[in-house]
């Protein structure tokens, strides 16, 4: 028990928590709500308290941990370990996380992008496992992605690096939240999966989704997948757009970086294997015929907990 | 004069030969015709003989050169240094060029996509000096392209990484010579740009380059940017096209590897500050407004022996 690892996976709703041995074998974890509106300075004293507790509970002292591996949403400046403006937490400007929480631990801290922690779990001990280069993404509000070149993560001038899911593929093309128009995110990411149905119903469409829309007041790609199982006509539509347009992304991704495997993660893997062979017929169907191409498109293999084992992962690394 | 290296730029019409100091200063350099149809053999004696050549006229002898780089059109197994289907040398299929070319030397040969060797050439000692990362384009047949990341060329899984020009911008859309539609390289390339010109001169549209094409039988692309310096309006809209393209081109890069500069070489230059502008101008367009972005557009510094100098500066890399 002599060398520890903490990850932490800090999101705008929710606080993972998972203390790692050094072989990142998760040996007790915990998740509390982020409570983000309430500031940095009560979220970090939080983050520091529910570290007391864990390893107390796990009967272990803080005097075991090495390191501290946060992954937080961007746009941050990570190798300062300043988050900058956190999409879904506003009150977050500019705050020196890394700083702040090493100054109430008297542990090192790393901060690094949520996206590419997740990617590390899974390059180390996930689907990306014995692989060197990896793009992996995953679909939530919005697409994060992580890309792992020659066993390293690739991290770009100021750490932003990797944000395929800002690709425009469709110019002049729907309007995302990061201002563009035509990102694959606009059109591919869970919440613009859902999106794009509910538009469509509201333009009047069939669909067996208008009920779960007026009885829910929305609908969330969970309920696109699951009427799509359900052999919903607009369900179908709107999922194969979202296998169309992650296809093209997965031919860029490739021209960019020429990966051996792509990990999907995220809400998507409720749609299962259905939607994973739209995305390889569509990829086969863009994708060039000058070469054949040895790269493989999965899913994750760590769900829910990929963020927190990465960060760890990231705290042994700069040991 | 202990440390010499030699750097080789293998095109389908020209091959080049530099032989570059340890501090990569050209010494000497000499151009001659591929003759790619005579086959594989009957070049690689040619470019023996050519660098011996060079040699005894520069007074430098063999055992004084380190290393040999050459950079070669793809794809290829560059790891492996085979050649296996130059697009421009077609009896160039399987071909061990780095072993063939090591035995009539008797030096070490490394082999090196042709841009990427540019594109470290600039990077090295061009207009790429001083940052850690950085994308290149090089803008003729087709649209090559380099990554520097973090100080080192990306290189992805078989050598094949930053193939840009083939990042499909216009799903659907023009066919590319790759098998692809809507690649980049389908509007934006030196040909591609020409190509327009002349499909839209064909279609009957007004221009001054009508001319051109009847007299010279082709239009060229510096043809185009000739005629927008003259005030031609369709040469306006072709270079127009090329600039939204290059700078979509260039939002997908720098959201891909997050690059410091992003540096254009080919035969674009001939175009100058009005297309440099003009994509600048549609690159703020395209951009996000989640945060602003330091990255810098600019022109190759190097001018046509950056394949040369990359070359012999890899070639030094792996001594």
């Amino acid at each position: 028990m002599s060398e520890l690892f903490i990850g932490i996976d800090l999101g705008g709703t929710n606080i993972k928590i998972g203390c790692f041995d050094s072989e990142i074998k998760l040996i007790s974890k915990s998740s509390s709500p982020t409570n983000a509106d309430m500031g940095p300075g009560v979220v970090i004293d939080k983050m520091a308290a529910m570290i007391e507790r864990l390893l107390s509970g796990a009967g272990v002292s803080m005097g075991n941990i090495q390191a501290v591996g946060v992954g937080s949403p961007g746009p941050a400046r990570y190798k300062e370990g300043i988050i900058t403006a956190a999409t879904n937490m506003p009150k977050f400007r500019n705050v020196p996380i890394r700083q702040m929480l090493n100054a109430k631990l008297g542990i090192p801290v790393i901060l690094e992008n949520d996206a590419n922690a997740a990617c590390w779990g899974e390059y180390v001990l996930g689907a990306g496992k014995g692989v060197g280069d990896m793009v992996f993404f995953t679909l939530g509000t919005g697409i994060g992605a992580g890309i792992i070149s020659d066993g390293k993560l690739l991290r770009g001038e100021a750490g932003n690096a990797a944000e395929l899911g800002h690709m425009i593929i469709y110019p002049n093309g729907r309007v995302c939240n990061c201002g563009q128009r035509g990102c694959a995110e606009a059109y591919a990411s869970a919440n613009s999966t859902a999106k794009r149905a509910t538009e469509a119903i509201e333009a009047g469409e069939q669909s067996s989704l208008a009920k779960a829309l007026e009885q829910n007041g929305q609908i969330t790609s969970q309920d696109v997948y699951e009427h799509l199982k359900a052999g919903d006509d607009l369900a179908k539509k709107i999922t194969d757009v979202t296998a169309e347009v992650l296809a093209i992304l997965c031919v860029n991704a490739l021209h960019a970086t020429e990966p051996r495997r792509i990990v999907f993660a995220g809400g998507m893997s409720a749609a299962g294997d259905e939607l994973l062979n739209r995305i390889k017929d569509y990829f086969d169907e863009h994708l060039w015929s000058l070469q054949s191409e040895a790269v493989e498109i999965c899913f994750a293999a760590l769900g829910e907990d990929a963020g927190i084992i990465g960060a760890a992962a990231m705290a042994r690394e700069v040991q």
